[in-house]
């Protein structure tokens, strides 16, 4: 029998992801001819409340693992997290060399370093590279999004050319000067594609989204009129919005203060590299800030989604070290809240207007402080024209993206049989121009919690589960070798369950059932089973305490023989 | 000295919120003039996911529990259970007698029952009812919300004229002609309004809530078009919205199934007090709906917000054992997602997708299948137009809200000085005309977990929130009675911390590292406390965990002398 995760037609083209459909986040794609594998994106995602405990998901790369000899390469298309995150915990387990635009490299770099790991296998990519790999041929095209030097990845293969467009939006003035190369994606298109990849995020979006040079104008109307210090704060990655708050602290006079670590981290390897133009002397450390008159200064900082551990959440509740909020002071978020950040969100902006700051928020109706980094429907169906793929596949979306991106690619006159909605980890098959979708490698998600990749699993979640919703009652019973006798009295111990000290009365009740339990055991013979006796405590002190409480501790017999 | 919580002017007027203000629901309201005492509201309030198997949160009633005599009644606005879920929790602890409209009463009837508490002292509320409760006098006006049978609260006190608007929008062409009484409020305001306590929740808002009526234009044109089965989504307690449904159904011949506890009940409640016109023979069972064609059928859901229990999201599924969705059916979302709810919603959203559905949905611009049930900024300019109050306390709301109704209440007309933003517990006192806020009376969330009401405390929920990130290792030490001897290796068990069968070599090492610490201990002499042993357990065993994995389990030695 074949190796059931080996590709069976060798000499075809396979393409699948291992992340990044029916979901948002753990971007990775693989595209396979034959021998000769190129992986594209390594992202990671952040676990739902569910997830107890867990700091990342990251995707199950076991198809990667048992083909590592074929990969020629991990092409990256930009620098967010859901398409670099899991670079550090993905090469921890496989080397490959990893391929990215200098900025995005900048960024990878950073992550290495942090764990520890080589940055000697990157390799640069620009608009005009072209890589030759076994029987793949790269190369790519520029795109806009939300971060600079984003690439679209064009595949020549034997099969056919295979387009992977990234992350975009068709930003025609962006603020960075680097122009969406319409021309080669147009240029591609003519020569043929056989299978576009195209990313789906606001599918269902009417329209075309504005151009990040109006977000621009609004941050320099805001800051003309702000009469003493400014906070904004938008995600660090936005390198080409950062620029725009830069220019509008140069022409009003301004000295940046820049709070939070990836802030201060992004502007760093931004201006190395030379993505970000800053004036001499007006970044500005905090122990400088004395120096300057309260309309001098402007601060950029991390915390545009609220998270509690962030710059601003911590100016919000007067407990960052360095700078406070003032009456009279602007606060202008420049971004808004991903699904499930509302909240934390809503506190910020509570806790800000309660210090007396001037606050410019999105809340009902937009202020024009930020726009989508994503591509609305008419800015998809420009790609879908450009492209002119024989087949289509929507990516990096939930289902209704996907779904919704099928239809549009219908509207521009795609083959509706010829667009395949996949899973992670179905195999789309591509073999003398037929395409069929029949067979599965495995895909799923890899769980982080600290040190651990993989380690935690549905037991361990479970429990986690348990415990937090009603706590844990230990229960140590001892016994006597020879009789099963108890020796004294069981110990009750409970922890996140009641407050102990009004519940001795209760706690003590378990311990009779418990002792009552033993007795009954006892009446029957002394040969019965420590595991009976767990199934017994566990079963009649539950009782007990669900009638009592309306609670279902997690209940944990140990017996110990003496 | 003066009891701290009796009020310290008797024969004054006070008002504070003892729920409500600087948040979104609890409501909870107190008006005392000298010994007379009426609470408006009586609302429970959801936990966010910080407070771990908690399932309600309701007010702290320590002032009413040491003022009980002074009650004169509990007067409910309208029946939304930010108004009434708290009811049962708290009448357990106060005898009071609860006054509200018809349909509140219903609603609040089926509560009692559940809790097995009696509805003896509940008394209607009409419209032109007048209570004399020694020096109070209330009366009442009609507004309009997402439920029918809403009230304004006009209480005459020697002091003045205090008004509680209740929550509210101004419907001019109200669904079900419960129109608001607009000449009322204006007499009320034109006799004189002494503090306007007015609702906040929209007063980011711009411009004015558009007409229920809307809704009822756009459910019945879905309806025309629909083919297949329909699904239609809203809050239960919306029986304009459900009347509207019904009406939708009636025109194009369809039949009504209900799913769901909650509109089950507020159907059968709404019909019996003839708040609800359903034509004969529309609603069916679910064993009946094989009688009809997939064209006559119509499903009234609960699940709006992707609760994971509830009908919809069952139905999504594909685990409801009743109905299924299947593809070509219609389902309609006449909602929004309240903030926090928004991923559950999205996740519900894909699967309805994914079964084939034409789904309506808000998502990016309105689908016109909802409106607020709260008054834009024009129509809280309206009340406070109308009422002209000398004093204003915005309440019902989160403080960017109240700050913002301030605002609105300087633009139209309303001294600022005599604006008072309140949080819960600060209390108004207005004497000969002059108003101060200078006391507070304890207020603050009373924790229900199952039975428990308040017995749930910081300590508690830390331990949760340990033990759900970590979970955590029980270390058992069995030792001599005279010599603090080992008798046998330590016991190391494991919940929530890793898979254990993986980890045998992690928690062998975890017992070494005991008997290393107590040898240690031997070492110098046998007499040292058991509290050392524990601490130092904890220490070692925590700094080992720390190092190997990144994880920090909750730590809890047990020591068993025998």
């Amino acid at each position: 029998m074949a190796h059931p995760n080996k590709p069976q037609h060798a000499g075809k083209l396979s393409v699948f992801a291992l992340g990044g459909v029916f979901e948002i986040g753990k971007n990775m794609y693989v595209i396979q001819y034959g021998d000769d594998i190129v992986v594209i994106d390594c992202g990671s995602k952040f676990p739902d409340e569910s997830l107890l405990g867990i700091d990342l998901i990251v995707p199950d790369i076991t198809y990667l693992m048992e083909n590592k000899e074929r990969i020629r390469g991990l092409f990256i298309t930009h620098g967010h997290e859901d398409h670099i995150g899991a670079i550090p915990y993905i090469l921890k387990q496989l080397n490959m060399p990893v391929y990215g635009t200098p900025l995005t490299l900048g960024l990878i770099k950073g992550k290495l370093k942090e764990h520890s790991l080589s940055d000697k296998d990157l390799h640069d990519i620009h608009t005009d590279s072209v890589f030759e790999l076994g029987s793949l041929k790269l190369s790519f095209f520029r795109t806009n999004h939300s971060i600079p030097d984003c690439v679209g990845i064009a595949i020549d293969t034997p099969e056919g050319t295979v387009v992977h467009t990234g992350d975009f939006k068709f930003d025609l003035s962006p603020a960075n000067k680097q122009f969406p190369d319409v021309h080669k994606m147009a240029r591609i298109g003519e020569r043929g594609v056989l299978l576009l990849l195209s990313e789906s995020t606001n599918a269902e979006r009417p329209g075309f989204t504005p151009s990040e040079k109006l977000v621009g104008e609004r941050i320099e109307e805001a800051f003309q009129k702000a009469k003493n210090k400014i906070f904004l704060t938008t995600f660090a990655s936005n390198v080409n919005r950062l620029q725009q708050v830069i220019n509008a602290a140069a022409k009003t006079g301004r000295k940046l203060l820049l709070l939070g670590r990836s802030m201060v981290n992004v502007v760093k390897v931004s201006q190395e590299l030379g993505y970000l133009d800053i004036p001499e002397g007006m970044i500005i450390e905090p122990k400088e800030t004395g120096q300057f008159g309260r309309e001098q200064i402007a601060v950029l900082c991390t915390g545009s989604q609220g998270e509690p551990m962030a710059a601003l959440s911590r100016l919000a509740s007067s407990t960052h070290p360095l700078i406070t909020v003032d009456p009279g002071d602007t606060v202008i978020f420049a971004s808004s809240p991903i699904p499930g950040n509302e909240r934390n969100v809503a506190s910020t902006l509570d806790h800000l207007y309660l210090l007396g700051a001037h606050v410019i928020h999105g809340g009902h109706g937009g202020t024009g402080m930020h726009v989508s980094g994503h591509g609305s429907q008419e800015e998809l169906k420009l790609m879908l024209t450009l492209m002119k793929p024989t087949y289509f596949v929507p990516i990096h979306g939930e289902y209704r993206m996907l779904h919704q991106h099928r239809q549009l690619a219908v509207d521009v006159g795609v083959e509706r049989e010829n667009i395949f909605i996949l899973r992670n980890g179905d195999v789309l098959d591509i073999s003398e121009g037929q395409a069929v979708s029949t067979r599965q490698v495995p895909a799923g998600n890899t769980l982080v919690d600290g040190f651990g990749i993989g380690d935690v699993g549905n037991i361990v979640l479970r429990d986690r589960k348990h415990l937090s919703e009603d706590g844990i009652i230990v229960i140590v019973v001892t016994l006597s070798r020879q009789e099963n006798a108890l020796l004294s009295d069981p110990d009750v111990i409970s922890r996140g369950f009641v407050y102990v000290k009004e519940s001795e009365g209760l706690l003590g009740e378990v311990s009779r059932i418990v002792i009552r339990t033993i007795e009954e055991l006892q009446e029957s013979g002394n040969d019965w089973k420590w595991s009976l006796l767990k199934t017994k405590t566990k079963d009649s002190v539950g009782a007990f305490l669900y009638a009592k409480t309306k609670r279902r501790p997690m209940i944990l017999p140990i017996i110990i023989e003496v």
